[in-house]
């Protein structure tokens, strides 16, 4: 087995948001084949909520969340982190700006899901995600150049999303209606799609509690398999019928 | 509503191990009062896999865990955090030694549970907790101070809970018997314990997991409430009905 001193460091750039970040971190760990503490990847994480909002950074003219995250991404490099990932689909609207700018690798959370797709022999993805990731194009792009078509959700649809990610999960409201995102869910699977994309890093959580059974690709599941590898660990099989099961989807 | 602005950052020295850390990350966050991404506290983790054993080094000669924890916290507070939390119950025993070198303060888990229980008009609580946090007295100590009995297990209890720790939580295996570990439970309660602290940051995992109904007293919540309240922060109640559930016991 490995030792830890052996690994590289991953670096998870946070607060977008928190619980996200945290989903993302948990993800890391069960995907890492190990079986004592001292086994495990060193993580390093950078929990920032003053990065500004992503959305209404690219649709409403908001401050620009590009300077924060660079700070998140110095820190964590200048505290050893060798590898770097974000916790958000919609900062990958970003990547360029921000990849250019940092002396550690970024993983593309978009590129690894759309390669997962096509790895997994998928024609045709929905795709569950803020207004700020379907309008700018980040998925679209990724997929497209994989060969894999994508679905969006109507309008009222895709109200229902931003509704289950803004206040719903972001504002820790565990009480909200979910029929409406349900539907929509429902709605895109019997337009053709294989499987939906949980394009933003709040949707697996919501998937979990409400235990919603379409087949998922989480971004995050990708991202977490991409930073594991890279760091020089070893992918680890989850349990697929116990606590892990939310921690999945397709592979 | 605040902003981030405001807060003081927390830095949480984890990897002992990262399940656990994992697990304090996100009480700290459920239990911010805060409803968007911006309103939360600034969180960093050292999630650091080459701290050696705790247990090993109280209780067989093994490695001298202070080192790597300091470098851990050094690296957090050359971050920016302000306010540090060790993510392990055990590692307390090295409390003084730890605080005694940071310029941050340390928030004392074992100290804010005794506290916790005083104010819950507990008499008396069972431990669950390795061996090293058992046989080095760190929960014994500020339970005396705060006017609590502590019960423990016997020696066959304390074998379960060691081994649903180390060969069920820590090794990430969710199909291990939980039932030893259940009874070891039971026989406390039955013996005159009003509630189990729940000693070892894998233990909160392990009533979730196997749905364990005694009364419980969470360290990392009453650390995470101390966490919040020092970083000025508002302490957010938790919705004990839904999948916050876990998150909670006495407080």
């Amino acid at each position: 087995m490995k030792q830890n001193a052996d690994y590289k460091t991953i670096g998870i750039i946070g607060g977008m948001g928190p619980l996200a970040t945290c989903d993302f971190f948990e993800k890391i760990i069960r995907m890492t084949e190990a079986s004592t503490d001292r086994e495990h990847i060193p993580i390093l994480i950078d929990c920032n909520p003053r990065i500004p909002d992503r959305v209404k950074a690219i649709l409403y003219g908001g401050d620009d969340p590009v300077p924060e995250i660079l700070k998140s991404g110095r820190r964590l490099i200048d505290a050893g982190a060798e590898i770097l990932l974000m916790g958000c689909n919609t900062a990958y609207y970003f990547y360029e700006r921000v990849a250019g700018e940092l002396t550690a690798p970024l993983i593309n959370m978009p590129y690894e899901t759309a390669m997962g797709a096509r790895r997994a022999g998928l024609k045709k993805v929905g795709l569950l995600a803020t207004d700020g990731t379907v309008l700018s194009g980040v998925y679209a792009k990724e997929l497209e150049k994989a060969g894999v078509e994508q679905v969006l959700p109507d309008e009222a649809g895709q109200r229902s999303v931003m509704d289950m990610i803004y206040n719903g999960i972001k504002a820790g409201n565990s009480d909200i209606d979910p029929s409406g995102f349900i539907e929509t869910v429902n709605k895109m699977m019997a337009s053709g799609a294989e499987a939906v994309i949980l394009g933003c890093t709040e949707l697996p959580i919501a998937f979990h509690l409400y235990k919603i059974n379409a087949p998922f690709l989480d971004p995050a599941v990708f991202a977490a398999e991409a930073a594991v590898t890279m760091a020089g660990g070893k992918v680890r099989k989850l349990n697929e019928s116990s606590y892990e099961s939310h921690v999945g989807g397709i592979r």
